[in-house]
C-alpha cells in the first residue's frame, strides 16, 4: 500500500533523528564560481518542541562554500571529504528534501525540512538539486565521480526563490549602502513586489519579480564579474578576482577615466550637468600615446574597470526598473562580495539616473541566491500540495516586517564559509 | 548711420564677390579628436543665379578633416598652411557667416551662406566657431597660435543642428546595417520628429531630439569611443584607432568572451531565449588562469572589445528609446568610421533588445556632426530675426523626400578628407 506523503514525511524524519547527523546540499554552478549551501545538524543539539508537538527542529548550520567553477574538481573532493553527496553522516539517502523558512527565533533562522524516501527501485539514486549552467554542462562529471544524479533547476527559478526567502526570512538580509554608510532596509512582505532582481555573475541577469515563482527576465547584459575579472586580469596580472578588488580600493580613476574636466579645461559641462568630474570616457585617457600599460599603476586600472562595470550595471538596471515602474532595485550575485566602491558606484549610479526615484539595495548572502533556491527546490516535488508561500502562511511571522523577528549571528560582512545557525523543522 | 542687418549682408557679400575665394571654417574639438569643416571656393567657378537674382552662388566644396586631439598643434598648423583663419585667400575677416541648406540640384549640395561685418572697432577680431569641450580648453592656445577668437557654441546644440541639416539636406546620408547589407532610408522630413540621436564620440551622448534647436539630451555612457581605444591600446598595442578596428576584422570574439553555450555546456538556455552562441560575459573566457594577455591573437581581443562597447552602447540607447516611444535611432560619430561589425552589432541589438520595434540608423557623416552644426551656428547671431527652420521653409525643398532633390558625390564610406561639392548662396 502507498504510503500518503505526510506518512512518509513522518516515517523518513523519524529515520533522520535516529541518526546523529543530517546535512543536505545544493549547487549553483556558474561560468566562474561553484556556489554550495548545506544543512548540517549540530552534534548533541537537543530538538527544540517550539511549543508544537507536530514539529521537530533539529539545529544545525546553513554552509555556504564557493570554488572556481575551473577548479570543479577540488569542490567534489570538499563534497566527498564532507560526505555531503551523503547526506553527510545520515545513512540513509535523501532524494528530495524540503527547506524553507517557517518561523524565527532570536538566536536562529529556523528552517523547515521535509524529506520522503522515493520508490524502492530508485531509492538507490542520490539526487543532488543543482542549478546554474554546469548544472547541465557538469552533470556527467559529477555523476562519474560522486555517484549522484544532479537534478537540474533553473537559474531563474532559483534566483528568485533564494531572493525571495531571503528577503522574507533573514533579518537584516537587505541594505542600502551610499556615501560609506550601510542602513538595514525593513522589508516588509506585504509590500515587497514588484521588485528588480540584477544578479551579478559572471554576466548579468535582469528580473522583475513579482511575487514567489511570479518572474520575468527582462533584461540583462554581459558586461559583468566575468568581464571585471577576466579584463582585469589580462591588464593587471592580478592572481584572484579578490586580490584585483582589493588593489581597486587603492586606485584612482582619475589617473585612466577622462573626465569632463579633461575635455572642457577643468571646467563643468553645466549646461548639461555633467560636473568637470563626471567621467566622460571610462579609459579615456588611456589613448595617449606616452603611456603604456606598464605606465599605469595596476590599481589604478582595477579602479577605473570596476567603476565603468558597476556604473554600466547600475545605469542599465535604472533603465529597466524605469520601464516597469520599479522602485526597488535588489543587486546581488557574486560580483559584488560587500565591496564599498562597488556598492556605493551602483548605488550613485541609480541615485543619479533616477533623480533620487529608485533604490538600490544589496544583499549580504548576495552570491548565494541561486544556490539557495536549489536547496529549497527540494520541496518542490516531494511536497506537491504545499508551495512555500503556502507553508509561509500556515507559520506566518507576527508583524508586517519578517525581519525583525529572525536575527542573524552575522552582522559584518559574509565570508565564503560562514554559515548560519539555523534549525530544521520536521512537520 | 547703423546699417540694417540685410545691408551688411548685402555689402559683405560683394565684397567677398570681388575675392577669388572664400573660405570657412568650423571646429568641434572633443576628448580624442578634432574636426573641421571648412568651405572653399571653387577656382574658376561661375556663379549660378538660380533662376533667382537675390541669390549669388558659389560653387566650392565642403572639406572635413580631423585631427588628434592631443596633436591639435598640427592641426593648427593646417589651419595655417591653408589660412583657413583668414576666410581662406579671401582679405576680408569675416566675423559672421551664416551657412545653411537652402535648396538642392542634382549635382551640388547647396547652401545658403550670409557674412556680416562686425562694427568697426570689434572687426580685427577673427572669430571661428567652435564646439566641443575644447572649444573652451583650447580657446587660449588657439588666439595666441592664430590670433583668432574661439567663440564657443553648445555641443548639444551643435550636434542636433548637424544631424537634422544631414538628414533633411543631404541624398543618401542615412541608412541601415545589418547582416551584411547597407540599405539608404529616405526620410521624410516632415516625419522626421522625434527621434533619438546616439553620438558616439570619446564618451556617448544620447538626445532626444523634437525639432530643429528643440532636443533634451535625456543620457549617455562613458563607455564610448575612447574606451574602445584607450582599453585597446593598453591590451594590444596598436598604434592607431584604425589599425585597431581593422584588426577587430580579422578576430574571433568566441576565444575571449564567455559564451552561454560555455556555461551550459554546449547547449541553449532556451527557456528564456538565451541561445548558446550568445555572450554571456564579454571577456569571461580570460578568467582562466592558463592564458596571460601575450597568449591570445590582438585581433581576438579587439574584436571581444568592439563587441563589448557596440552591443552596450545598442542596449542602452534602445531602453532610452523605450522610454520615450522612440522608433528611430540615428548613430553618429568617430567611434563608428562606417565599421561593418560596428554597425551590425548595433543593429542587432537594438532589433534584439525592441523585438524588432526600434531600428538603427547610421550616417554617412557621421563624425561631423558637431562641426557641421557649429558652422552653421554662424547664423545665429548674423540673422537673429530667420531661423535656419523659416529659411528652411522659405526655400522648401519640393516633395516630402528631401533626399530626392539631393545628390552627394559620394556614395561610399566618407574618408577623412573626402569634401562635398557645393554651392553657397548669398542672399
Amino acid at each position: 500500500m502507498e504510503k500518503t506523503e505526510g506518512e512518509i514525511i513522518r516515517a523518513k524524519l523519524d529515520s533522520d533523528q535516529s541518526q546523529s547527523q543530517i546535512s543536505h546540499l545544493a549547487l549553483d554552478i556558474g561560468g566562474s564560481l561553484i556556489k554550495l549551501v548545506y544543512f548540517s545538524k549540530n552534534n548533541g543539539s537537543s530538538d527544540d518542541d517550539d511549543g508544537n508537538n507536530k514539529h521537530l527542529v533539529l539545529q544545525g548550520r546553513l554552509h555556504f562554500a564557493k570554488f572556481e567553477t575551473c577548479k570543479i574538481n577540488d569542490c567534489i573532493e570538499f563534497i566527498r571529504s564532507k560526505k555531503l553527496h551523503f547526506g553527510g553522516d545520515a545513512i540513509v539517502k535523501l532524494e528530495q528534501l524540503s527547506w524553507y523558512f517557517i518561523s524565527s527565533s532570536t538566536t536562529s533562522l529556523k528552517v523547515h525540512s521535509g524529506v520522503r524516501l522515493h520508490d524502492a527501485p530508485a531509492s538507490d539514486k542520490i539526487l543532488v538539486k543543482a542549478t546554474g549552467g554546469g548544472a547541465y554542462k557538469f552533470a556527467d562529471l559529477i555523476k562519474e565521480k560522486l555517484g549522484i544524479v544532479v537534478e537540474k533547476e533553473d537559474e531563474m527559478d532559483c534566483l528568485v526563490a533564494g531572493a525571495n526567502f531571503l528577503l522574507k526570512a533573514v533579518h537584516q538580509e537587505a541594505f542600502t549602502y551610499m556615501d560609506g554608510q550601510k542602513e538595514f532596509v525593513h522589508i516588509d512582505i506585504n509590500d515587497l513586489y514588484p521588485y528588480l532582481l540584477v544578479n551579478i555573475g559572471s554576466g548579468v541577469s535582469m528580473i522583475k519579480v513579482d511575487g514567489d515563482g511570479k518572474f520575468e527576465r527582462i533584461s540583462g547584459t554581459s558586461v559583468g564579474g566575468g568581464t571585471f575579472w577576466g579584463l582585469g586580469r589580462l591588464l593587471t596580472k592580478c592572481k584572484s578576482f579578490d586580490e584585483l578588488l582589493e588593489l581597486s580600493r587603492e586606485g584612482n580613476n582619475r589617473v585612466i577615466d577622462m573626465l569632463v574636466g579633461d575635455i572642457y579645461g577643468g571646467v563643468d559641462y553645466s549646461k548639461i550637468g555633467l560636473l568637470s568630474t563626471a567621467i566622460a570616457s571610462s579609459f579615456g585617457k588611456a589613448i595617449s600615446d606616452n603611456k603604456e600599460l606598464e605606465d599605469y599603476k595596476p590599481e589604478d586600472v582595477a579602479r577605473s574597470l570596476l567603476r565603468l562595470i558597476s556604473n554600466n550595471i547600475g545605469q542599465i538596471a535604472y533603465l529597466n526598473a524605469l520601464q516597469f515602474g520599479l522602485k526597488r532595485i535588489f543587486f546581488a550575485g557574486f560580483f559584488i562580495r560587500g565591496h564599498a566602491y562597488t556598492m556605493d558606484t551602483i548605488s550613485v549610479g541609480v541615485h543619479f539616473w533616477s533623480k533620487g526615484e529608485a533604490k538600490a539595495m544589496f544583499l549580504r548572502h548576495e552570491g548565494f541566491l541561486g544556490s539557495l533556491g536549489a536547496f529549497m527546490s527540494y520541496d518542490k516535488h516531494g511536497l506537491d500540495d504545499l508551495s512555500t508561500h503556502q507553508l509561509v502562511q500556515r507559520f506566518p511571522v507576527s508583524g508586517t516586517n519578517a525581519g525583525e523577528k529572525i536575527c542573524c549571528p552575522l552582522v559584518g560582512d559574509l565570508n565564503d564559509n560562514d554559515s548560519i545557525e539555523c534549525g530544521v523543522y520536521a512537520a
